[in-house]
């Protein structure tokens, strides 16, 4: 076989942001898998070998007309620029989360997407993570009666260096927080309202080091999420869901589903995975996934939130 | 003639918080128009002599059956219970601004509202503001080049006494500020993205006392907003837009209209009036009025702020 024929039934695929989430899951899933081949790159700061690479944006649109479809693995500060550019010029979008820094412009991206024809896919990894789905399922036919949160990880460990994520618009500890409320809202349905929240400020940051909500669902079930980057030992992404039947816990990051404390799913890591058969389908069937509940809970969250200063956080 | 066959057009209204907006605004609006007539009050506070008064909500809905359409004036926080209630018993809504203490609460409301066939209507005072209307239509055809929004006034004289303003969730200095992003976005097309912020919380209080805003039109047009809430002396409410046809500008809060400085509307205040003529007209033809922009701006505001500290507000 040629290489074209190789690549005959795969979608061509450009790449914008060639950093470490694309080096530690875009790029492997998308050669482990069968629908996309990775046709170029764009990126100031990485290359991909087998791609041809460009720095600017404007110039792989002019160039590479044959593509129609990108994943924008770029931080969010530059995402919403690209992606509105990507859409006028048709192609379907894949956007790394959060898909936008505001409300507004998650809003505007999905009405420009809808106008154009194009295919938008807000991905939230963590709604691919092994128990999400089985979870919710479990909790089709049961009425929950509480749901706890505790989402408690080692920012150092996790974000050395990071230092967008400690600047206006960069969330702090609703950077991995809204894994939490991705999952949360997966499995859940109907709107869930923010009531109250507490925020900690360090004295020398602009974001949250941690984070206290008190939430409630559609449904009228009471909901805590205590979010905290300042958990050295042990870390710690749990969500309880206790219910008339029993209590769920996805544990893990939704790695893993317990059922009354039953280790009931696990298995390794296939987030990307899943979410690259996902957006081939929805290209292939020229549909949209965008739900930016995760997001609005964060804005209802700094909207509402009391503010408490801690101590400065020094990396 | 009889009361009865006095009010037998009319649209028998129950109105919830009596306090100071209710007063000043929506009471004379009801008696002195001629769509709605206040048959039921309700509020810890305050009594209407002319109409049945009842302290408890629920009392309310039990014995006032007939009442089909409620006004609720109520400060925001109680607002969303009673909002679901009475979407829940099947009565027609107005809400005072802002209608709800989050985006969740308002999302959350016009889908119940809409699920049970009720009128929402989500009223934004300053969008009946005599320049408003006659402003929106002078730009349709006009190409915006960039807009000014200052939105200066003393805290003191507006809101005397007034804590829960600066409580969380009281939105601080854009609890005036929304009726300029209420006009903004009701005199240009689309999604309005905000671009940065920057938030000034005086040391003793939880809500900012001042704000900046960088924004940007669906269209590009550059918007800046400076909400401002220790200004004595002269207060300001202005919006200026530069056209490539001259220049706009809305004066008091929406009140006056000058094209290129030339006054060329202005007149008695009568947005109340007129929301409750758009109420009647709602009410009558079964729809909703419910556009949450200018909440979600403030929104995108706190969640993209840099905050910065200012000199503790004593009142």
């Amino acid at each position: 076989m040629t290489s074209s024929e190789n690549t005959g039934t795969r979608i061509a695929l450009a790449l914008a942001g060639v950093g470490k989430i694309a080096r530690d899951q875009h790029i492997p899933s998308c050669e482990n898998g069968s629908d996309f081949v990775i046709a170029a790159a764009i990126s100031r700061n990485g290359k991909i070998d087998s791609a041809e690479n460009f720095e600017n944006f404007d110039v792989f649109l002019e160039t590479r007309q044959d593509i129609r479809a990108i994943a924008l693995c770029t931080p969010p500060d530059v995402r919403f620029a690209m992606a509105k550019k990507a859409i006028a010029n048709g192609l379907d979008v894949l956007m790394e989360k959060p898909p936008a820094a505001t409300i507004g412009e998650a809003q505007a991206l999905a009405e420009l997407a809808r106008d154009a024809g194009v295919t938008l896919f807000a991905t939230w990894h963590s709604r691919f993570a092994n128990g999400v789905e089985p979870a919710r399922q479990w909790l089709l036919d049961k009425t929950i009666t509480r749901i706890e949160i505790t989402w408690k990880e080692d920012v150092r460990r996790w974000h050395p260096g990071q230092a967008w994520i400690w600047e206006a618009g960069g969330f702090g500890v609703f950077d991995p927080g809204i894994n939490a409320l991705s999952i949360l809202t997966a499995i859940i349905p109907g709107q869930t309202i923010v009531e109250k929240a507490a925020l900690s400020f360090p004295a020398n940051r602009q974001q949250p080091i941690a984070a206290s909500l008190t939430m409630r669902s559609a449904a009228g079930a009471p909901i805590k999420a205590e979010f905290d980057w300042r958990q050295e030992g042990p870390q710690t992404w749990d969500i309880v869901v206790e219910t008339d039947q029993g209590t769920l816990r996805l544990a893990k990051g939704g790695a893993e589903l317990y059922i009354n404390e039953t280790l009931t799913v696990e298995g390794p890591d296939r987030e990307y995975a899943r979410i690259y058969t996902r957006f081939a389908e929805l290209v292939r069937s020229r549909e949209s996934d965008v739900d930016f509940q995760p997001l609005r809970l964060v804005a209802d969250a700094f909207l509402t939130a009391e503010r408490h200063e801690v101590e400065a956080f020094i990396e």
